[in-house]
């Protein structure tokens, strides 16, 4: 039995599926691909058990073979060659011969058997289903998985909420300390539903969009990202997300307008001055036209003060935020030239929504605010 | 006390003396630079004991001072910086004043005599001087410094040899499984002497050295390299360096000429398929006009054979090597189109060398060879 491919095609096919093979796992045979060649298709899957990665490609071939092949060393191998054809040979000894006009290799394999069955959605009678641009869902995940939790506590918070509602889909992250809440008005399904996808998943995702776009399917416990060339099948979280709408507070009465960029330059400063306590505390001080932040470090005797010029609508308060969760919400906001702060007191969760709204999507961020002593 | 600097201009020195800062060290005070106002002149120390870099630039102030800052903050806080000046203000209690337009800061001092003392070599009488340029300097370091060693039994090998002869300045490295001899003819002092140069100097010395000349002066315990605006003084390792000249063979009679990208892309696959031995052992099997390199591991069930074109002046050959020792030799051997090796048999030190020689500059690499099982 014989079949052969181009290693360029092939290696940008693994590499897009090599990120679902674990580093470390207790089950070796996770650390293989699964090779399904089929009516002159080969079918290429990888898993962790948690999510899958398929991708397809047409090659030559007159038989049909499922093996199980090394996968980090079959990769690297790939990689390492010129753009030319690799003649794979199956062996009688479960060795496979990989043939290029500069060497011959050998590798080992094992019976398809032995890898664990990567779950198919088609089956399923209650599918969910929905597109969406990749370049769009990227920038999407990009700007609300820095929230997710990493506790294992709550395990539901460890991912990310996809919901759909009438209108549109909603994209939640919490851990607590910060919450990311973002609507996109032109993506509806018919039914709606909440699902729960795991971090490693939309990791995964963001490194194999592109501008094409994708289709998502969903059952109740699993979703699958059908792109151009290549599937991402993920398990769904089995909890229920914790109700984020009642921690947004709605009457957060007073605004401060501010520019991005230059709050954000200022609280990487005050970052370096409030290392040593665990809150990482910095202090706004908030009057009509100017914001001072200040931060002080008493372990090692250093500390920093500036002033941000601001729009603020209520009386002087003074609030204090852990200064590397500013940074991180700040850091997800940079695309909008100037964002609002509603606050209501020292003690409320802030929301921090940019000025210029978009009439596709709504997103807003909320912070807790950390106790300040004096 | 008062004085003024540009904050870029700051930065660019800082970035180029925090490499001596150490990042882990059993004395707290080395985290700091030692500041030292003189005259219109700030100089800056940074030390770990071993190397020292020094800098200086010209800023505005009446008075002199020395002060003791913590490096880490103070670097990061520069570079968090936009181009502006900061006014560096010492208070009475061992605190500084940093004014910027963004803001107002202050960190600790400490007092100048904590600091431990740099040493000078303009003192010493027995000073030996050389001048080199600085790209020329950095290429030949990168070229050899792959083989020092990582052993502490051998505290010599652990550095860079800088040997003055009659022939001109020769650089020796070698951790007993490979060698690198590399002659400057271009280079000559006035006194012939050994300097054995430890290896943070030297990868330090990477990062520093620019497309102008440097000054090197040398006593018998330090070596001071001198750039435009910054200055390396290390110290040297005070033991004998090992005979290299007496392992390197002179009788390897037979010729092998191969191109080097060539061999270089083969080894890189043969080293997958080597990766469970120790010795991560590969074979050479030499004929008159084609080298087949071979490798197998047993551990994966894995193997890979590939012929390279040669022109072998000797009788068919079989020898064994460390793929990773023969990757890293011809890592550092790729600006050249064609390389010899030089062999005898299969238990004997191999020399490998460029083709196309250079006037100025005479370079050998050596390779021990591993046992062959069949």
């Amino acid at each position: 039995m014989e079949f052969k491919v181009n290693s360029k095609e092939l290696e940008k096919l693994l590499s897009k599926i090599i990120p679902a093979v674990p580093t470390r796992t207790p089950m070796p045979i996770l650390e293989n691909f699964l090779f399904d060649v089929k009516d002159g298709q080969l079918t290429i899957y990888a898993t962790d058990l948690e999510i899958s990665l398929i991708a397809s490609l047409n090659i030559v071939t007159d038989e049909n073979v499922k093996m199980v092949v090394p996968a980090r060393l079959l990769y690297d191998f790939i990689r390492s060659l010129k753009d030319t054809t690799i003649h794979f040979l199956l062996m009688p000894n479960k060795k496979i011969n990989l043939v290029t006009d500069a060497g011959k290799y050998t590798i080992s394999y094992l019976e398809a058997d032995e890898y664990p069955v990567i779950p198919t959605l088609s089956d399923d009678k209650e599918i969910n289903e929905v597109s969406i641009n990749g370049i769009e869902l990227r920038t999407t995940i990009e700007r609300v998985s820095f929230a997710m939790s990493k506790e294992e506590m709550r395990p539901a918070m460890m991912g990310t909420l996809f919901e759909f509602t009438d209108e549109g889909l909603r994209f939640v992250t919490t851990d607590g300390h910060r919450l990311v809440n973002l609507l996109k008005r032109n993506i509806k399904s018919l039914t709606n539903n909440q699902y729960v996808v795991p971090e490693r998943a939309v990791s995964v995702l963001t490194k194999i969009l592109d501008e094409k776009d994708v289709k998502i399917y969903m059952t109740k416990t699993y979703m699958s990202f059908k792109l151009n060339d290549i599937e991402l099948i993920t398990r769904l979280i089995a909890q229920k997300y914790p109700d984020y709408s009642s921690v947004i507070p709605l009457e957060n009465e007073f605004l401060m307008k501010v520019k991005t960029k230059e709050l954000h330059d200022s609280i990487k400063r005050m970052m370096l001055f409030s290392t040593s306590s665990n809150t990482r505390r910095v202090k706004f001080s908030i009057e009509k036209t100017s914001l001072e932040i200040s931060a002080e470090d008493l372990d090692i005797g250093a500390s920093g003060e500036e002033k941000v010029a601001c729009e603020y609508t209520g009386e002087k308060l003074e609030i204090g935020f852990n200064s590397a969760f500013v940074n991180d919400v700040l850091n997800h906001l940079l695309s909008e030239e100037e964002i609002t702060f509603k606050l209501h007191s020292a003690t409320k969760a802030v929301v921090i929504e940019p000025v210029q709204k978009k009439e596709s999507q709504e997103m807003i961020m909320l912070l807790m605010p950390v106790r300040l002593n004096s």
